[in-house]
């Protein structure tokens, strides 16, 4: 019996590693002879440049870089345990958990930090990277980043343009001559889950300003000077990134990197499974068992457990989840080789006894569950343990 | 596929009969052609009268007796489906339920109710009786039923002693020629759970006068009084109840019951699962759900899913329990048969909300854990439903 355990973080009470560990000692209790492998992953959000980094058993890299508000913050790149690939989480530079609620400032806040993470970790000599655009407090296209790389973006007067979304309007050339030659030897992955363009309704500005602090005035200029950093891009580069899917990730920074990237833009998930090679160490398994704090509806957009179930069902392994909290429409799991989705709550409780008891549940949900679904299988040849 | 449902109540949100819908709803989603068997059950505890007729179409029989504390009530009596068979709950005549906190009083509490409904049982012509004992604001020996059916139980100057367990340190003579001729000829199945002795440190006034409301004092008292009162039956009947296992059941009732009655004394479980005929059923299920309010290591102290799981085993059948909470000390269980232990919260939350929605979680899941238990079993000849 062979069981892969590839679970997420379960937000707030676990690490994905710390939830494999208490899955695979359910596990052990049932079936003490059971083969499992531990595949903690990340959905390519937040975190995930950690759990990618522990699971190749790779390092992580602090540099000192320009916060989103233009202070200095610690940084970090993680490099992956091949020792060749270089994983940039730009949330680490330039995200919205840098900056205090009353502080956000989409018009001001500034990728140009996680501009420099990339140039130090080429001035480390990598030229594979794996760039995460979530969670950043930024709307200001890329061009901060693009300007830290020796893009030079410049205003009428042939100065530099000045931090965040509200300079963009300045724009009057862009000059590319001293943009870091080495990009465009370089390979870069980009893990996004946003198809969103740069402008309009459903851009950058629009859907994502509100939740970094624009108010609806700021959604407009914001979404109005996105549009003539689109014109001036089109024009030195013939990439028209005013519609371009998405070109309106993370404020913008995504219609960057197609313009003046190299690039591969996949769903974040993915990412992480072609990195861990679940695709690979799921064959021949009898189950995986993968989960997160909450699953729901939401979860068939690209979280963990629909990215691992997708991927086993490749392979012909089907996938039971178990959750913190299972919500509605889980249905929609099932045509994706989902079994089943189990939540650890094991009686009525508030949310803090759940999150404190989170291991021990998570434990006691796994051993219950292959308790059911392995006992079909093997009754007759022999029983669980008792 | 075959499924037998099997369930005691939730208590507090669910009869045992709503219960086996909501997990029959659940596996019909799962499963749509799955062949599935209703068979609500009760543990021989209170509710079991009810769950019993209803389970067996019978009828219930209002009457109005001397209740706990000499006031009248209106108590009632159940007729299987055979319309042979009666069964009589002492806890509608004598129960700890009809008397309010403030008043409990196991000094003067009495079994005449119980008596006088199965006076009335005889009269309307029943000759096969199911007793279930449990629940009992009583300690008096059983000596006011044992009046009700005529036994004279006389004080030194030859009046009928008062009721109460205070008053059995009356006793000068008991007379059983006017004591129900009928009953001789009857059968008693007595449903109890408890082996304890009548008098001493286990006996009946001391593990459970007080909850009846007894202090240690009332302790001392009512277990002097209960040892007089089996040397007076001693001196009758020969047969000393004092150290006999079951005779300190329901305040001393279950001794009455083994020195005036032909009685078999059974766990309540197996009386239940006797009538509804379990094990004939089960034969040929590939799985029996059954479940209840809170399973933990006292479930398999002769709660419902125990006796089920039991029988089911005798039969090959492997349980599976659905509760409300799932607590510590489940793997003792597992060597009776049972699978898994699952609990129906799918999220933090109050209690409150988890009574208020358990119709919908023990529906959700019993699908879950139903897909999970014969994905093995379908897989290759079929698929669940998506």
């Amino acid at each position: 019996m062979k069981i892969i355990i590839a679970p997420d973080s379960f937000k707030g009470s676990l690490t994905a590693i710390e939830a494999a560990q208490a899955m695979n000692k359910g596990i052990k209790k049932a079936f003490s002879d059971a083969e499992t492998v531990l595949l903690p992953v990340a959905d390519g959000g937040e975190g995930s440049m950690e759990t990618l980094v522990s699971a190749t058993n790779g390092k992580i890299e602090h540099v000192q870089v320009v916060g989103p508000l233009g202070s200095k913050v610690e940084a970090a790149y993680g490099i992956l345990g091949d020792s060749e690939t270089c994983v940039i989480e730009m949330a680490t530079a330039s995200g919205l958990n840098l900056v205090p609620d009353e502080q956000l400032s989409p018009l001001r806040a500034t990728t140009y930090g996680t501009g420099q993470l990339i140039k130090q970790a080429l001035d480390d000599g990598f030229s594979s990277f794996i760039i995460g655009i979530g969670g950043s407090a930024t709307n200001d296209g890329g061009a901060g980043m693009l300007q830290a790389l020796g893009l030079q973006i410049l205003d009428k007067n042939g100065n530099e343009i000045g931090y965040g979304g509200c300079e963009l309007s300045k724009i009057n050339q862009i000059d590319m001559r001293s943009f870091d030659k080495r990009i465009k030897d370089c390979n870069f992955i980009i893990a996004s889950d946003v198809q969103n363009p740069l402008i309009g309704a459903n851009g950058a500005s629009a859907i994502f300003g509100p939740q970094k602090g624009a108010t609806a005035e700021d959604v407009a200029l914001l979404d109005g000077n996105l549009t003539h950093w689109a014109d001036e891009v089109a024009e030195i580069t013939d990439i028209k990134l005013h519609d371009l899917p998405g070109a309106g990730a993370a404020g913008g920074i995504g219609g960057a990197f197609q313009a003046f990237f190299p690039f591969v833009m996949k769903r974040g998930i993915d990412v992480v499974l072609d990195y861990i090679k679940l695709d690979e160490k799921v064959m021949g398994a009898d189950l995986i068992i993968t989960g997160e704090g909450q699953v729901d509806s939401q979860t068939a957009s690209g979280k963990t457990p629909m990215g691992v179930a997708q991927a086993a069902k490749r392979r012909d392994v089907p996938t039971i989840i178990i959750a913190g909290a299972v919500g509605k429409g889980i249905e929609v799991l099932y045509d994706f080789g989902v079994i089943s989705a189990n939540s650890i709550i094991n009686s009525p409780m508030p949310l803090e006894e759940a999150i404190e008891r989170a291991a021990e549940l998570v434990e006691l949900s796994a051993e219950q569950v292959v308790r059911s679904y392995f006992y079909q299988k093997i009754n007759g040849s022999g029983r669980v343990n008792t």
